[in-house]
């Protein structure tokens, strides 16, 4: 790390706010900011006003020499290429391919930036700052609307042939005539079971087959979402309980496969389900360590993200701004 | 490279023969005998008799000077650590640790070794001379009487937190209660349907639940090899066509899965069963194409090794002897 920039940009652009932060070198967020990422018709617009949000924080830790680089997580995010690729949630870049970095580099004096997508980003935060510190072979799995990924091997991000590796939301765990739809068009993928949304179809699934009392009948079964199934698991419901055991066995599946594949030292999982803690992560260590190739069986870590309570997504992608 | 040293020794152990050769920088074996891998008590005696069978080999090229180092595949191999693990096939190793890389290095005055297991190896060999030259992301997947992978990512073959990454032979393809029992002990692996007992298996299920005709039946069920089916397919034969229309649905569906992982440029296949060629490539590759997320459809190439009618396990394991 040079002495003289001893700072980088993170940008957290999500489908709602896209927010700036001047990081350093131990994770602490030094300046902090954010615009409305839909409020412009173009990219040049979204950048300008990036931009003008951006020249106050960076005057604030001394101006553009003491930053080192800026780090962008994105939604379709291509590494190799710094573009946001036909991105279906933003208005901006929804049928294109917006050079979103080097617009960026063009408006501040050069500045080297990078971008990737948001569970890459997710993985180099955890990496440089949270639960990863010092490990070369680790993957984290994001929770959250969808099931994403960033795979960790020797100590370099996966990014495979064309920048598009690491989405293991997709791999297929149901093969079979009853695999459920999945938001990519196909049927059976690890998404359709344990995101957020997986977790309410489960929950609606177990509530209609059994006549057991439970805390989630508090709420008609179509507005239940995966934050009711947590708060009633932590009360002690057992129908919550046992969609968490569901998701659990699928995902500890899931990472049995995955050993196979990376044999990584620890799987970091991410995002609201994990705040359920034990309720969750204790399934997925059980179902994987019954599931997993003798070798691997008691080796790896099941940990939950260590950037949790932070603003996770700036710091991984300012990590991004190391790199140069 | 260094000039001065211009050969590199590569060494295939496999259960039978151990194969040692002396290798160029394209690829060329100057030199090469073998011995007999079991006929010796101990790990000790089967490294004198191999550094025995090598000498004369070495002195050939002009003496240990020429040589830059030495790379062995062998089953269970351990990149990190190089050692043979519980090899459950070689009387010398099959229940304890043998630092084979160290000892073959000690009687060789000090030449570097390094030892990592068939798959891997073949996977540089492809790398190095093979159909991968040029390539920074690939999977080589072997087909013979197992299923092994060696998965090569930013031009590194991925070894993972424990050197034992890359088994790629036991993700589990079938999680249901009719899922094919593996050598591992557990069910529904991508080897239990691919590998060349895993064909003659299918063909003997087909064979039992249809009546019709097929060059197959000249034979004694139990007695069906994959060759025979890849024989019978090659005339033309129906129900073989099936056999393999099977097989590659489960291949090209389980690469459809290692897509959403490392995103390789190519698949390489290695084994007898590729001799069959389009027969069995085409249906890889068709249930690839139509199985995988859209982001990597009609993207990946589907290659039989360009390793196949040369002593490619001496060349794999020789291109590690570069690595110093």
């Amino acid at each position: 790390m040079d002495s003289q920039k001893p700072f980088v940009i993170g940008v957290d652009l999500g489908g709602t706010n896209t927010v700036f932060g001047i990081v350093d070198a131990r994770g602490s967020i030094a300046a902090e900011d954010s615009i409305k990422t839909q409020a412009y018709k173009t990219a040049e617009e979204f950048v300008e006003a990036g931009t003008v949000c951006l020249k106050p924080l960076i005057e604030q830790v001394g101006g553009i020499e003491k930053i080192a680089g800026m780090g962008i997580g994105a939604p379709n995010g291509n590494y190799y290429s710094g573009t946001i690729e036909y991105a279906p949630n933003l208005s901006w870049a929804h049928d294109g391919v917006v050079p979103l970095a080097k617009m960026f580099s063009d408006k501040l004096a050069g500045l080297p930036v990078r971008l990737t997508n948001d569970a890459n980003a997710a993985a180099m935060g955890e990496m440089a700052y949270g639960a990863a510190r010092g490990m070369k072979n680790f993957i984290v799995i994001t929770l959250g609307t969808g099931v994403g990924s960033g795979i960790v091997v020797n100590g370099q991000l996966l990014y495979g042939h064309d920048g598009f590796a690491g989405e293991l939301g997709h791999v297929i765990m149901d093969r079979g005539p009853k695999g459920r739809t999945c938001g990519c068009g196909r049927t059976g993928c690890l998404e359709a079971y344990c995101s957020a949304t997986g977790v309410a179809r489960t929950a609606r699934e177990i509530l209609a087959t059994t006549d057991r009392p439970s805390l989630l009948r508090n709420k008609p079964a179509d507005e239940i979402e995966s934050l009711d199934v947590s708060i009633a698991a932590g009360k002690g419901d057992e129908v919550a309980n046992e969609i968490f055991q569901f998701t659990g066995k699928m995902l500890g599946e899931a990472c049995a496969d995955f050993a196979a594949f990376s044999s990584p030292e620890a799987f970091i999982f991410f995002g609201g389900l994990c705040k359920a803690g034990d309720l969750i992560m204790k399934p997925i260590e059980e179902s994987y360590n019954k599931a997993v190739l003798k070798i691997f069986r008691g080796k790896a870590k099941f940990l939950v993200s260590g950037l949790m309570n932070a603003n996770a997504a700036v710091l991984g992608a300012s990590a991004l701004g190391w790199e140069e």
